[in-house]
């Protein structure tokens, strides 16, 4: 979107990016979960409880899709028993600084219509 | 979504606004609609040639959405004929603001897959 839209097919081509990422960003629960993951979640019930109304299998899909998106970074760590955790990619970090201006300005222009 | 993970109450509070913005922001063609008029595009046949692949009637839809989310303020300028004009509201001047960061994660992590 930084493209001139003088130039139809840069245009067209920044469009494509900027909805690739906002869709990334908006699917329902992504952006808790980055969120939680942003403020030290790490563990599959950690995120659990931390992402309110989630359901197990809902939060096991995005996880994996996450991880695909290369946000999230999976690890098996190996103690007895084995545990998994999941912590943001520098790529992952980037999205949820990236998203803050979105979230203030929800804040200041939605946020008071919920309350009056 | 700026509020602690460990009040379930607030957190899902900022999550249904971060949600509200984010789906605002991101339904097809908004992105395109709203760059355009921060880039000085006012009126409906100017829109249609900025905007990329978007038809007659999805934008006429979409201006009305963005008209009654308060982002563009619509103006009928008296000449001989009638003008109809749209430009970007406080709210709708923000919102541009708030998502190039958005748009700026895009391009540095998600331009370079498409050229790769």
């Amino acid at each position: 979107m930084a493209a001139s839209h003088e130039d139809p097919h840069e245009f067209g081509h920044a469009c494509v990016i900027f909805q690739s990422a906002i869709e990334l960003a908006g699917r329902r629960w992504n952006g808790a979960i980055i969120f939680a993951a942003d403020h030290g979640v790490r563990r599959y019930s950690e995120f659990l409880a931390a992402v309110p109304g989630i359901s197990e299998r809902m939060l096991a899909q995005r996880l994996r899709e996450l991880e695909e998106a290369a946000v999230l970074v999976r690890e098996v760590v190996p103690t007895t028993p084995v545990q998994i955790t999941y912590t943001l990619s520098e790529r992952g970090r980037e999205l949820a600084r990236a998203v803050e201006p979105l979230i203030a300005w929800g804040e200041r222009w939605l946020g008071k219509e919920k309350h009056d």
